[in-house]
């Protein structure tokens, strides 16, 4: 068994970009890495080899979803995630927080937990720290996130202070509820809204605690990217250079580069497998929506520059009719092509980011865009 | 370029069962053979390389879908359907018939032909057999059907007789409308409804007329499954041996064995993807529904004697939660491993036949649903 590790393989001269590279028992994942949520135990639409072919090194499982259905007692009893889903790589699960903030419905917080109820049956259940924790070590998760409280934005100032401090006590009582030597990790969350200072305060918390990677929550949620950016400056110094840190939620392809060249390493979002959903692409020139009149007899791919599956093998006009015909291959290659954008623009800034240039291509990624 | 041809390689001593080989200019296809069914230009849920994997040799799509969205000329413009969908191996088009009188809004029946109204956006066209064929050619259709009237059922005698009589002058125009020299084939449909003297003489009609391969039309239309059985008797012995034979939108498993014993060469049929749309699977002991709550633990395959891409890899627990969850990776699980069973059962059937053994083959096949 390899236990977790996270080497700094090298830092960007120019900017804050850095190139790492995570060990688990399961494989390495090469930083700056995005990961593709898989929700209900698969990444909607992708099948494990597509999800390898597009590149994919770590997917993303929701605690909250499997937690209800199936349930973790049964994935555990069936072997555990990776074997229940076919995927044998690394899996991180978050801690089911957000989707109890977003999508059961609330019923009480305390200091012991959040009680809430079930979207899918109204059935009423107390998650707390421990519960997050044993939760996601019978799915089996390679990276497991702390359980927090998610602030709804804005908030303010004393509710954040509050909130993140209850959030750092939590913290704590998932690292004392772990299970010891299965290799995996536990990541911290920093929390403190659009705080500088509180932000701050969150990673003392936790460094204090200690975790094996630092994740940045409560963004994306609604403020200006400006000011998603400014949050990432005002924290990211204080985390540790030899830990991992994650962006959670987080987001458009510029979001991303934005992200990378002010140090993150980790990223996920639905916005690539969501967006394939209802016929929105990402490409090197920004995105389109395929269901457009425009595209009905276009036999181009959909990126030209886009050495995918889905490009090497179909027009836009085929795309557009499958969309338009209410096609299940409409979700299947919008999410390939999708994916395999999001994971290629990763790999691309790795290799920019060893070659010191990353400046460049971040400024080639913008002219693209602002030039077709 | 291979024009269409047909080789009869075996017959089998003890029923009618054939093993025959159909060649066409995009391969060969191995009978008898089951087609699974791409309504528009695409099998629901699999990719190209997921229908290769399964062993199909060649797809159904539907005209009247086609000629309606993305329309035939778009299609014929980008290439042909083949080069659209990507799918180089042979497809067959069935001619808009059963469509036009199952979907679409009929407004009249003539000698020219029918006018009726497009169920998507209710514009009215008038299909002809010329335009049938003509809409077949553009999209590149490697087996062409002749345009025929669907006739409900039941009808009365007299009604089947008119319409019999006047699908096979439609099916003339058919042929004489006919592209010359692309190598494609060109199949007439025999109808009748359930009487067997109005089967034979629809035979005669088309022998006189001439075609490539010969259809059976009008099956599985609401009669009992003796009742097919006895037109299939009725109807084979009067169409020639060195003819590829077609039951079109059959059926079960053990319609598609009866089918063979009496001489069958070619089925279709929504059956496989609808079903597994719908949770139902196909196995060697019959079908069982995979929301059922029975299989929520249950680690086994679908079917632990399919030795599929699924059962090698997924358990009857996860397939339930992902049907139970909505998720797309249910209707593409779920069909790959209905469209292998299929075209499995198909190739065992070719097996038993080349070895004489088609009477234990199918004694087998009905023991192992019995004794489950
Ligand atoms: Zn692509
Ligand atoms: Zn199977």
């Amino acid at each position: 068994m390899i236990p977790f590790s996270f080497d700094l393989l090298h830092q960007d001269t120019r900017t804050q970009a850095r190139r790492g590279r995570i060990h688990t028992s399961r494989g390495k994942i090469e930083t700056p890495i995005f990961m593709p949520v898989g929700t209900q135990a698969t990444v909607k639409g992708l099948l494990p080899e597509a999800l390898k072919e597009v590149g994919a090194q770590i997917i993303l499982a929701n605690t909250y979803h499997l937690f209800l259905r199936p349930g973790h007692q049964t994935v555990q009893d069936l072997g555990g995630l990776h074997r229940f889903m076919n995927w044998d790589r690394p899996i991180l699960t978050d801690s089911g927080g957000f989707q109890v903030f977003s999508l059961g419905q609330l019923r009480k917080i305390s200091e012991e937990g959040v009680l809430f109820q079930s979207h899918l049956d109204g059935s009423t259940h107390l998650l707390t720290p421990e519960l997050a924790t044993g939760v996601q070590e019978a799915l089996g998760a390679d990276i497991i996130m702390a359980f927090d409280e998610c602030i709804a934005y804005p908030s303010p100032r004393d509710y954040v202070q509050r909130s993140t401090d209850l959030s750092a006590r939590w913290a704590r009582r998932c690292k004392e509820a772990r299970r010891e030597g299965d290799g995996s990790a536990l990541f911290g969350i920093v929390q403190g809204g659009m705080f500088p200072d509180l932000r701050r305060k969150s990673c003392e918390d936790l460094l204090e605690i200690g975790f094996d990677g630092y994740a940045l929550g409560g963004l994306s949620v609604g403020e200006e990217a400006s000011v998603m950016y400014d949050v990432m400056e005002a924290t990211l110094p204080h985390l540790p250079h030899d830990h991992p840190r994650y962006v959670m939620g987080v987001g458009t392809p510029e979001n991303l580069i934005e992200g990378i060249s002010r140090g993150v390493d980790m990223f996920d979002c639905v916005m690539p497998t969501r967006n394939a959903r209802n016929g929105v692409l990402f490409t090197s020139f920004g995105r389109i929506s395929i269901k457009q009149a425009r595209y009905a007899r276009d036999e181009q791919p959909v990126d030209p520059a886009c050495g995918c599956y889905v490009c090497r093998n179909y027009s836009r006009a085929y795309l557009r009719h499958l969309y338009q015909s209410g096609e299940i291959l409409a979700s299947v290659l919008n999410t390939h092509h999708n994916i395999h954008y999001y994971l290629d623009l990763m790999a691309s800034a790795r290799s920019a980011i060893e070659a010191n240039s990353f400046v460049e291509f971040k400024r080639d990624f913008y002219h693209q865009r602002a030039t077709h």
